[in-house]
This record gives C-alpha cells, structure tokens and sequence, in this order.
C-alpha cells in the first residue's frame, strides 16, 4: 500500500446483522455500524475516513446489500482489503464487495430505489433460531387481504401518514413511488418484500404494521385510500418493530460513464 | 396447582439456539439447555425435576424438535405451564407444546428415529444472519457428486468409520439406518436432512463432513463403500462443525396403548 496523491471514491457493499448496533450511524453512546467500519478502516488504511450510506438504517435493523462510499488517498488493492475488512470486523458485519467508483458517485444522492425485506412469524411458537430476524405475531393472518392492501400501497402516493415525524429533519415532500409490494407466505412466516424510490422515516415498518392489522382484521384494506388521503399518521397500523427488518439492496442507475 | 398423589408423566417438546450453551446435558463449568429447563421447572412446579433427553445435542448444536421428559407430582394445567416456563427460559429455549405421555414412555429408549438438519454455505461470503446456524465453507461444491455420495449412505451399515471416540461410552455395535439424506439446494447454500433410526457420537457431522469433501473433490464417492468396510474414523472426512446442525425432529412409534 503507497500514498497516492489522488483520491479515490470507494464503494463498499455490506451485510450486517443489527441486533447489537444502535443503527447505522455513529453516536458516542453505543455501538454503530459506521462507528466500527469507520474504526476498521481507518486502522487499515492509516488516514482519516468520512463514510456516507445509501440508508441510515434504525437500531436492529439488518442490511443484505447496505452501499456506502468514502475517498481514499491509499492505493489499496479492494479484495485485499476487502479481506482485512473482514478479518478485522464484527463477525456481525460482512463486507460483500469493495469497488472504484466514479468521482462524483454518492450513494444516497444517487441511489434510485432500495428493496427492503420483512419477515413475520405469525404461528403460536416462534422457533428460536429466528428471534433476532423475525417478528412474532401469533395471529392468524389472512393473505388474500393483505395482499389486497399492498396493491393499494403500489404507485406514487403522498406518504406522509406513514411516516414518523423526526427530529432535525423536515421532509420538502412525502411523495414516494412503490414499485413492488410482495407478501411470500412460507410455513407460518410472511416475507414482505418492498422496493420503491425512496422511503420515509419509518415508513416501511408503518406499512408493514398497516398490513398486519388489515392481515389480522383490525383495518380493512379499503381504509388504506382514506388513510394516504388523510395524510394523518395515527390513521395508520402500527410500527412494526426493527429487528424483522432487512436493507436487502440498493438500486443506481448507471449515470457517468465509467 | 395443587399437590397429587400420583406421579404423571410430561413429554416436552422445545426449540433451542445453541449458540451460547455447552449443549443438552448439565454441567457445573458453564451454562446448558437441560440446566436451564430443570431451574425454571423446579422454579414453577416447586419439586425436584430429573430430565430425559431424546438426544443429548453437543455443544452449539440446536434443536427445532427436542423431546424431554419429567415425571411430576402436580396437578398442572398443561398449556399454562407452557406459558410460565417460555416467561421465564432464556429467549434462546423455547418449549413448542407438553402433553402428558403414558407412565412408561421413555425419550430415549422409545425414538424409533431421529432427523437431522445440517445447513452449509458455500458463497465467497456468508450474510452475518447465517453465522451461527450455518457452516461457512466458501468453496463450489458439486451437488450431484454429492447425492450420488447420499445414496451410497442410505440403508444399514456398520457406521464405526463415522464415529467419533467418546470417553465412557462404548457402544454394543455400529449398526445404523439411514432412512433419507437429502440435499436441498438454495441460493448458494445446501440444506442436507437426513432421518435415520439411530445416530452414532458425532456421526451426522461426519457424514457431512465426508459429502462435503465428496462436493469439493477432496474424496471420491466411490470411496464410501471401501470407508465403510474399514471401520477406521481417518479414513472418513471432517467433523463439520457443531452450529450448522439442528435436531429437527425425534420419531416414535406407537408404542403404548393411549
């Protein structure tokens, strides 16, 4: 590894199983996942690192496919490094690739849609091997009606009633498009798989939480038109929690010529 | 709950991560799944509790269908005990149902068969959700050669070869038979299930670890029948290890009049 005076923009794919972070962003009172990538990589590559996420995934939320960025002046080779990473890392977080991006390549700027998966186990007993991964709701849930619902959710709709409202951030709009809302029944458990442009603060787990009541018969998919309308919060289901949450890919078209 | 004469018989049937555990069987030098049961149940029925175990999982093995048994003098509702003992068990044991078992049933003496299930991902990098309950073998393994070795397992055979040396224990003969071996494939990892009436110390891990050695091309499937015959464990592959396996589910047959 030598010094090069030129920069370079580095683009890293991760996995991360959040049970133990408090998210992904750095925060002097617990762990982070850009907390311990930035400490790993700053031991690797001996210069300061300022690292910057496709998504600021919440505390106990995994990543698949998390896409992060920083500029180097080290001339490294990426699968050697990407080996040190991973010998020196968590055995919770996994660097799946490291690539050279463009210069001007941002992953939250430019990322163009992200699919997020969760996972319910909606049987009596949840076997234990999947406590971390998987929400347990032990009531019967009616496909078909769910189902239903998540059509309702497809398109481009103002989602601001299924946003959280946040500190120090104010959206300028809560216009999302959904381009796919799939809903895997396998043995007991749901996979709900959602891609969209963008996502609000919260929003997918409120979604998943409105598809649950309206699965379990607490709201009827037909409220869901009302409930986007109303651009009112409460209106909607409930929050589903973190940990069934996965960050399972980021999308990007392919803008600069390579 | 109140006290009774007579002594019934409860077969329990529990869902461990054995991640953190030194396996089934207590120990004085750290934590295991049947001292952690045997505390809760003297906890809740307030007597002392001696458990039978179907299979005495090792160290970091996990279980989706355990089956244990407990004679108890209490009148208990069964399915209210299920509840105080899934309150007050770690959250990485999980009691699935109790029934009561006629007075002679024995979980050890009384399986007919046993199923294992032995997960193995072979990608270049493991999701950091798999690592404890997936063997991380990075290398392309070919599933065909791998089934044909399956096949060469099935039936009865004298499975010494397979068979790890345990102290204090020695068995009367090393005859075994293996009902099914499988290979499920998905997405770059390979699910082997394999049922059989009886399992050797060690034996389901040796199995795979051979198969796994067939898949890679470290061994030949043709060899199998000659490892067999010569009732030597080097000759045989390596003990894959403890976390990718689960006890999936023990067999009995109806034995005793109901």
């Amino acid at each position: 590894m030598s010094a090069n005076v030129e920069s370079k923009n580095i683009k890293l794919t991760l996995a991360y199983d959040g049970t133990r972070y408090l998210g992904w962003q750095h925060t002097s009172v617990g762990p982070s996942i850009e907390g311990e990538l930035k400490r790993v990589l700053e031991q690797v590559l001996q210069e300061k690192i300022r690292l910057q996420a496709a998504s600021r995934t919440d505390a106990g939320v995994h990543a698949a496919g998390q896409v992060v960025n920083f500029f180097t002046k080290r001339n490294s080779d990426l699968p050697k490094l990407v080996y040190s990473l991973n010998c020196l890392l968590p055995k919770d977080i996994v660097i799946v690739e490291a690539n050279e991006a463009p210069a001007q390549f941002h992953p939250t700027l430019d990322a163009s849609g992200k699919e997020y998966w969760y996972r319910v186990c909606a049987s009596r007993v949840q076997l234990p091997l999947q406590r971390h991964y998987v929400w347990h709701y032990p009531y019967a849930l009616d496909l078909e009606s769910m189902r239903l619902g998540a059509e309702r959710f497809i398109g481009t709709h103002d989602f601001q009633a299924f946003c959280n409202a946040k500190k120090n951030e104010v959206y300028e709009n809560h216009l999302c498009t959904i381009e796919r809302l799939e809903i895997v029944p396998d043995e007991g458990n749901y996979l709900f798989k959602i891609a969209g442009n963008r996502f609000l603060y919260k929003m997918v787990r409120n979604l998943i939480g409105t598809l649950v009541y309206i699965g379990v018969g607490k709201m009827e998919e037909s409220q869901i038109p009302q409930i986007i309308k109303s651009k009112s919060r409460p209106l909607a289901g409930l929050t589903a929690p973190a940990h069934g949450l996965t960050l399972q890919s980021v999308y990007f078209l392919p803008k600069y010529p390579e």
